[in-house]
């Protein structure tokens, strides 16, 4: 049975654990509840107090498609609330070959003690000084990992913001191609790894067994099924996989609901140069890669090989969000100048979302001119000096710098910056920004499938009815298929298709020995969210946390004309109970 | 009847208005009601949506003494509360004298919009360019003002860091000599001016009135009375006319609740060089004053005129948290250099114990060495440029230089930094930290009295008993004391003395041609509180929020070994309900 790996990080050493009452448990689901156990509400983020959960997921290390996502849990340093940030890579399905449901991340030394790298094989955990590898970036980090413990290790790292505890900090993890391109992005979190002194955890998974199946044949059946259906949806089987998904960049944009200016417009007059089709024709002519998965069995493949005009590599799982953050929100016209950006943001680890939205808020303050990439790329730079102080104000996001300069008009939600899609025009996913656990967070219940793309449900964008409905309804499925361990991609394919459900049921069931039923896909999602509700209510969050900034409620949005118009108790009824 | 004067910063317009509900209200009662009424909770404070109001107490104008407090409400930008910030100087004598009760500053024009000066006269207001000022410190813009206006003007001015919107930034007063010395220095309402883009508000009473009493005779017999109250007692009558508040060095190390090098330490090794005693000698021996007011009818005469080695002024309202907190929290040992951050605090428009506990921050987090204070002036004063981004880090504050530097040791209640009592070895003033409205704040309900001057009662500080109920009474007690435009420092004398508070009633009964009762007088508090804690319920503050940091739960403090161990239950029990 998988263990529990506790590392402490002051002491430098480690201990494996029976899962105990975790036991059964996996991703979110997990994360959150260790969390609510073991990290006191009221702490300091940075504090000793608080802890790294890195889980697999009840599927992970199987062979179901899909299904490597690791599961980041921790108090966050950005939002105060409890924050699970999942990433693809290959950490996960190494640290399910290496028997481990969850790595714990404890304890911290001084503030002055050297960092160091923490290495996982399946002899056991040994502590290696990181003294070299402190102020690289992530790229580079990884490529002396690689050279140190060979292309195969996995890396989940920190760049220099993590190093610097700021709290726009990610934890970026490795790809297949040892790329460092896959980010625990959004809340903060490598600040947290950051106090805790630790550069990169390395799995090694050499000589770890495939755990057994408790039916394999019934496993073989029903993932074969859950191939079929990945494969048959049109999202999942056409769209991400040909365009990734900046194929939103012209539908959002179509739609009105495309942030532009720092949340002054809903469209946006050069997307034309910034969209899928137009990076996925980049690619094509230079000889990149338009199709990749970030992890084995990934048939989804939204990821790619962004190379320069040489025809280098660039940049990979370059996200309609990082388009849009840099492209739309700070008007920077050129996607090769964005591209360049989605790379500094993974090498320096930090959260693209972010640090998108933060460029927009220091050209709405006067700092750099609107629109003007090259201006953009050094002021996020700065992040790598850890001494230099405009660095440490950008590399702790949007609330942070709005402060330091006296900006505004704020678009957090807990003090997290609200991704890719306008709330005012695309209110579901408005409900979900306002009342998830997280803050303001897409992925949290993208209530873009019912509000614009027309899955699983069709609720008009810019009206009221329905909305709350939907978003909760996402926020219960959603935590459900983050405690899986699955790629929330296949979504789109699960609320479209009939028996979809039942069919990762019995992949789980089949896995675990278990009767695993629809209701119990329903009720994991529900435990997770009270966990994460309990939590944030023992941080001091109420209603009145659940709402966006005010600004939206007075500023109409072009071109529909749209304001924010839910109240703090409609929102209620979209958090479970 | 006193009108209220509504200024439009933006329109460059103004109006008085018929007190209409607001008539018999004043001071801090007044503040937070209009606050309550006319703010939005949910707004961002430097919005447009904002508001500044500066209001004369019930007392206000007459001729008792000590009744010389203006008010100021406004959402705060640092806390996010409500918050009245209240000041001496000639302001609000000045204020009363052009029969205006209130003076609202509302909207605010755009960000690039010039700043301006208000002059207000019998007249009516005029808008003036305030280019020449710009970027100046408080002290030659005052300068300024006394040249074109006249000596006698009286101002109400930002520095460099409320035109730069920080966080940090105080609303400086004029004292009678012209000095801005005097501050409603916590919770940034200096940002909010600064928001505002007014550089200056100037009061010209030349040709205004002194009002009529309802009952000249009973107003004169009690305020004869009230004299010889405050002279009568050993505090407001000896203490702090001979040391000003800086007597409390001494008496509050001794005591082991003398916040030392970022609140690790109760007592400090140097306090020999910086108390009151010490300070008052080196007056003495140059020749400056120990004992001023700083408005006319001021009896307890705490403020000074500390000069330097070559006799020249320096500093005044040199106050005992100030002392602390350079001197203790950030262990500058030299009097002199303390002078003159304070004299730098006050020039630059910034609150001294947020700021000085910034400094603390800094050193924590490597910025400086502990103790420089060569290196800590440096530091303070880079504020003064406002493209510094070191300076606007510094600027806003205790909580916002913590992030910046990863300092996770953050002695704040609703990010705003704690006075100079620690709240473990002195914990009825912990109470109030924890439970009012204004976040961390000695003023709001002062139980040192009890927990070490042995004033109004004695209640052991180190203990839990009997601290709930005291801190009550006293913020209770505070809110009425700040409605009636009376100093705090009353107080010392009013918990002694068995009629003042009927003498108190006397004096605004006579003013007003009311009965006001000792009913009333506690009614009066209760009613403010009750307001103030309705609007921060509507901005999302809850009882999570009333509790100090973690950190303080779990670090002992020397040399009494105390930890806070107040639950967040017990402590709801000492606000108004």
């Amino acid at each position: 049975m998988p263990k529990i790996l506790r590392i402490n990080t002051k002491e430098r050493t480690f201990r494996y654990e029976e899962p105990g009452k975790y036991a059964g448990l996996g991703g979110r689901n997990l994360t959150s509840r260790m969390v609510l156990d073991e990290v006191p509400a009221d702490t300091h983020a940075l504090s000793a107090d608080n802890k790294i959960v890195a889980a697999i997921g009840l599927l992970s290390g199987t062979a179901a498609a899909n299904s490597g996502r690791i599961s980041l849990g921790a108090k966050s340093p950005l939002t105060g609330t409890i924050k699970e940030s999942n990433s693809g890579g290959t950490f996960c399905q190494k640290l399910a070959r290496l028997d481990i449901l969850a790595m714990v991340l404890e304890d911290k030394p001084e503030a002055d003690a050297p960092f160091c790298n923490i290495i996982i094989t399946k002899d056991g955990v040994q502590f290696v000084d990181a003294a070299d590898m402190v102020g690289k970036g992530t790229y580079e980090s990884m490529d002396m990992i690689a050279g140190q413990y060979g292309k195969k290790a996995s890396g989940m790292i920190i760049g220099p913001a993590g190093e610097a505890c700021l709290t726009g900090a990610s934890i970026q993890f490795s790809d297949p191609w040892g790329r460092t391109a896959r980010a625990a992005g959004r809340g903060g979190l490598g600040a947290v790894m950051g106090s805790k002194k630790v550069k990169a955890v390395v799995l090694d998974d050499t000589g770890g067994e495939r755990f057994t199946y408790a039916d394999p044949e019934k496993f073989k059946a029903a993932s074969k099924r859950w191939a079929e259906i990945l494969r048959a949806h049109p999202v999942t089987g056409q769209g991400l996989p040909g365009f990734g998904t900046a194929i939103l960049v012209n539908i959002i944009n179509e739609a009105g609901a495309f942030p532009t200016k720092n949340f002054r417009e809903g469209r946006c007059d050069h997307v034309a140069g910034i969209s899928g089709e137009t990076i996925a024709e980049f690619i094509s002519k230079r000889g990149g890669k338009t199709k990749e998965g970030c992890h084995a069995g990934c048939l989804i493949q939204c990821s790619q090989n962004y190379v320069d005009e040489k025809g280098e590599y660039l940049t990979s799982g370059f996200e309609y969000e990082t388009v849009w953050a840099f492209g739309g929100n700070a008007l920077i016209k050129d996607i090769d100048q964005i591209a360049k950006l989605d790379r500094l943001c993974d090498d320096l680890g930090v959260d693209t979302i972010e640090i998108g939205n933060t460029v927009a808020i220091a050209m709405d303050g006067g700092v750099i001119p609107w629109g003007d990439g090259e201006a953009a790329y050094e002021l996020v730079n700065r992040i790598r000096d850890k001494k230099d102080h405009l660095g440490k104000i950008i590399g702790n996001g949007v609330g942070f710098t709005a402060q330091a300069f006296g900006v505004t008009r704020v678009p957090t939600v807990k003090n997290q910056s609200m991704p890719a899609y306008d709330p005012r025009a695309a209110k579901g996913v408005g409900v979900t920004y306002a009342t998830t656990t997280q803050g303001a967070d897409h992925t949290a219940g993208y209530a873009i499938c019912q509000n614009m793309l027309k899955v699983g449900g069709d609720v008009n964008p810019l009206g009221k009815e329905g909305q709350v409905e939907t978003s909760k309804a996402l926020q219960i499925a959603t935590a459900t298929v983050d405690s899986l361990g699955l790629c929330l991609f296949v979504a789109f394919a699960v609320l479209d298709t009939a028996d979809a459900v039942q069919c990762i049921c019995d992949m789980v069931s089949a896995r675990h020995g278990i009767e695993f039923t629809p209701d119990d896909f329903g009720a994991l999602g529900i435990a997770t969210l009270k966990d994460e509700i309990s939590f944030n209510t023992a941080a001091g969050f109420t209603a009145a946390d659940d709402q966006l900034p005010a600004f939206m409620m007075k500023e109409k949005l072009n071109p529909h004309g749209v304001v924010w118009d839910f109240s703090v108790e409609e929102l209620q009824a979209a958090k479970v109970q």
